[in-house]
């Protein structure tokens, strides 16, 4: 079929749509999926070698049933790209087990065929963890069949879902047993159990509740061998041996593929008390988180920062009729929800107490307290509204750093400034979870710039922001995860010491590199480890 | 020196006191310390080399200055034996480092000359794993000279201490900010640091607050080689690889040695609820515990559940003026505290208000809330006299059980029921942490049984109530750990799945098992993995 020197294929090209003896038409699966061909290519390939002939897939097709092993392109197009298709590639095939057993086998298979596996939930990650990279040889391990609720216990306070159940299917499932899961995501919808643990997913009530890791207490595991490692289990307190399902929750499926989970459930709020706050500056919404902290404990359930950059964005490009709780959009505001489980403990005068000496004292300028459910959700959907907002407005170079809480003034002072020196009007976008020190801390085009010279800037801009969070303790990723898009950040801020023990960790659960090889750690640092 | 054929020495029988050509006076440090040399032995034996011609000795006096670096029996006794002198060994020598950087000297030089290491805080564990064993071969690195609290930040709600202060100064560097320091332990005016992370300490507040794993956001270590892993900072997020301090915490030092270790720190409760109630069954405890977090949600701090066992004990060998809160000994009684940290909320009404409903329900027979700061102190001096008049009572087989919360119910029955065919008349002292499934379940002899018969029997009635707890899928160490004493159930219990991936893990960190060999993972055990 092929004639004559091939052209290279673009990245993420791969279905044949109409094709001569010498040619064909491709369509990229971006615009494919949107119905809209806006980019084709002509050019001649190779077919790869039929699957009838492939001996693994063979295999996995008598483990899951061959109805569960895609590898049509069209079939597997879905899980080859995530939700915001900055990383598709190519997978070998797409295999969807039902069953920890099942997971165990492919897993076994896959093993003893030298092939690499990247285990996936609902596909919303955000650095490029759960796709195939464009090689083709990567086997996709979807736990998107394995959706049920094992285990729903209100008097253990406790939840075992297998990984392919959605957050928001936890959600219902705790609500049902009259209790709360509290891990809440903009993605719920489509993020997994298994995802969120493997991520150690955060979210909006962080605060109160915790990661995904402080929420876990039990893990089942497949390894890289296609041993079962059962650490499920509802119990509080067991001190037998090293807790392994540590490695595993944030682990981004590089050493084991997460199959089922356990977690804590928690009593369910009876009263929110939902605050819009302008605060003088960033020092003065730390303290006032502090003093709310030491006036109601636990019950600040979140205190997101707002500054005038993603409100002034949202506001522009936000849907018909939101507007700015408190009349103008003031430099720095705070978003702010304390709940509280009885119904009989009256929570806002203690809110008002607060924020009554904060106006005193000059910290709050200006606050709202939400009257009614409906205002409460008006106030939030300013906050939820801030990626698209910023979408809308063109490009933005985007960050999800930590430092502790009291350094986040520290930090916005100097990353502004050094921003505002390497390009001059640049546009700070500052958000995020002040009770966690995380700051969504994303810059937009400076007025006039053409889009392609703010991008060509971009590894510069990661730099100044990266380099301020490490030098103030921070970290270059909060939330998110390393997978690709932040490995050389990973790499050169994080420890010698601590990547060596990382690989050593790797090397001692997956010596051969099986499971999401080439994410997190390097394959040449873990190469360059194994040949000392 | 030596004549004749050699009486083999008295375990725990090193110094010399007296010596003669051919005989000596041997002291047990046991005897030593209490001042009253009440068993001595007269024996020829062999001195072991000089100290001075130790090249190891002489490489860490240079580290840490010879006067830390004890090797006279006499220095050496106190570090020997733990505190309930259940483990007593024999050190080569005992040293005891200021900083963190002599720390990693020390251990480099122990690792290069191939002398293991027994890390040790305030030697209070249970379980054997913070002394030396009886060979002489291993190096003691006491903690006990790192006592600086580097940091209190009332704003991050965060504390950094180095491993040798006590958990009773970490109380008291918390109050002095302001803050809580929640972990609290019998033993908290000599466990260190150190020792509650590396055994993942619990106590009696972990209900609302957590095991020290869920308190500790940063941990200062040093690896096998020396080298210094610093995972210290006061993130509350941070996703950049394997959270690797999880495998410190709760490593009973057989991985690394904790220096340093930053911990959360919560707001002070302005007010405490304390009742004693009598309930029903243990059923019924478990549904109160439901029903007041359900009510009041995490405020419920303490829920120890108290049987008529470990009570009439504590009524028979108490202190003057100890007495039964509701007059008579109920056969379950559950002491709990709800406590507030708003001083302008009432929570008495909220509490009486659960406690009402379940008397209604039969739930609750009976209930006194206590009207003091002394009753309430009065109520808890009952709880912890528990140990103290077991000991008073005679001998006991103890064990520290966890199952999930609502199958304590079905523990108690099925243990007692196994228990009583194994030993008729066995008499139960059952206490523990409801909230956290974990009961201290302890047994008494039987009226008339000699100690030796009852004692006899202590692997019987070990194995009678590990079944149990295995069975109903719990766990044979909740809270002290394996050590030496829970190594053969650990062995049995765990799944050899989780075994071997803890053996890789200990092997790829500390391949030369330098740190507390033969604790918790048996020599044996990591040998056969490695010869494979």
């Amino acid at each position: 079929m092929a004639q004559g020197p091939r052209p290279a294929l673009v990245p993420g090209c791969r279905e044949v749509f109409l094709e001569t003896e010498t040619s064909g038409v491709f369509l990229a699966p971006d615009d494919r999926r949107a119905g809209a061909p806006a980019f084709c290519m002509t050019a001649t390939i190779d077919i790869p070698a039929a699957p009838a002939t492939d001996a693994l897939a063979e295999t996995l097709s008598g483990i899951v049933g061959s109805a569960h092993v895609l590898t049509a392109a069209a079939d597997m197009a879905r899980y080859e790209a995530e939700w915001r298709r900055t990383y598709p590639g190519a997978a070998r095939a797409v295999v969807r087990p039902a069953s920890t057993g099942e997971v165990s086998r492919v897993v076994a298979a896959c093993a003893a065929a030298g092939v690499p596996i990247v285990p996936q939930g609902g596909n919303t990650g955000l650095v490029g963890a759960s796709t195939p990279d464009d090689s083709g040889t990567e086997i996709v391990l979807s736990l998107d069949r394995m959706r049920a609720v094992r285990r729903a216990d209100p008097l253990d306070n406790t939840l075992t879902l297998e990984a392919g159940c959605t957050v928001r299917e936890a959600q219902a499932a705790a609500e049902a047993a009259g209790r709360l899961f509290p891990l809440s995501l903009a993605s719920e919808g489509s993020a997994t159990v298994g995802g969120v643990v493997s991520t150690n997913a955060g979210g909006e009530q962080v605060l109160r509740y915790g990661n995904t890791r402080e929420l876990v207490l039990g893990l089942e595991v497949v390894l890289a061998d296609g041993r079962v490692l059962d650490l499920l289990g509802a119990l509080r307190k067991d001190n037998t041996g090293y807790d392994l399902k540590q490695l595993f929750i944030g682990g981004e499926g590089t050493l084991g593929i997460v199959t089922a989970a356990t977690f804590k459930l928690f009593s369910r709020p009876r009263q929110v008390v939902t605050t819009w706050a302008a605060v003088r500056d960033p020092q003065a919404a730390v303290a006032l988180l502090s003093r709310l902290t030491d006036a109601v404990g636990e019950r600040v359930t979140a205190f997101e920062l707002i500054g005038e950059g993603p409100l002034g964005l949202v506001l522009r490009h936000g849907t018909p009729g939101m507007r700015a709780p408190l009349g103008s959009v003031a430099p720095w505001s705070v978003l702010l929800d304390v709940s509280e489980v009885s119904a009989s403990l009256d929570l806002q005068p203690a809110v008002e107490e607060v924020l009554g000496a904060a106006m005193e004292d000059g910290l709050v300028l200006d606050a709202a307290l939400a009257a009614s459910d409906s205002q409460a959700h008006a106030f939030w959907a300013l906050r939820e509204h801030i990626p698209e907002a910023q979408r809308l407005e063109g490009p933005s170079i985007k960050h999800d750093i930590a430092v502790a809480i009291s350094r986040i003034p520290d930090f916005i002072d100097q990353a502004g400034a050094a921003l505002q020196q390497l390009m001059p009007g640049i546009r700070i976008v500052c958000f995020g979870h002040v009770g966690d020190g995380n700051l969504h801390y994303n810059q937009g085009k400076p007025a006039g710039m053409a889009d392609a010279d703010f991008r060509s800037h971009e590894g510069a801009v990661h730099g100044v922001v990266h380099a301020t969070a490490a030098r103030l303790g921070g970290s270059i990723s909060a939330e998110h995860g390393i997978g690709r898009q932040k490995q050389a950040a990973f790499m050169h801020y994080k420890s010698p010491v601590a990547l060596a023990a990382m690989a050593q960790i790797k090397r001692a659960l997956d010596p051969a590199n099986t499971f999401n090889p080439g994410r997190m750690l390097p394959r040449a640092f873990l190469d360059s480890l194994t040949s000392r």
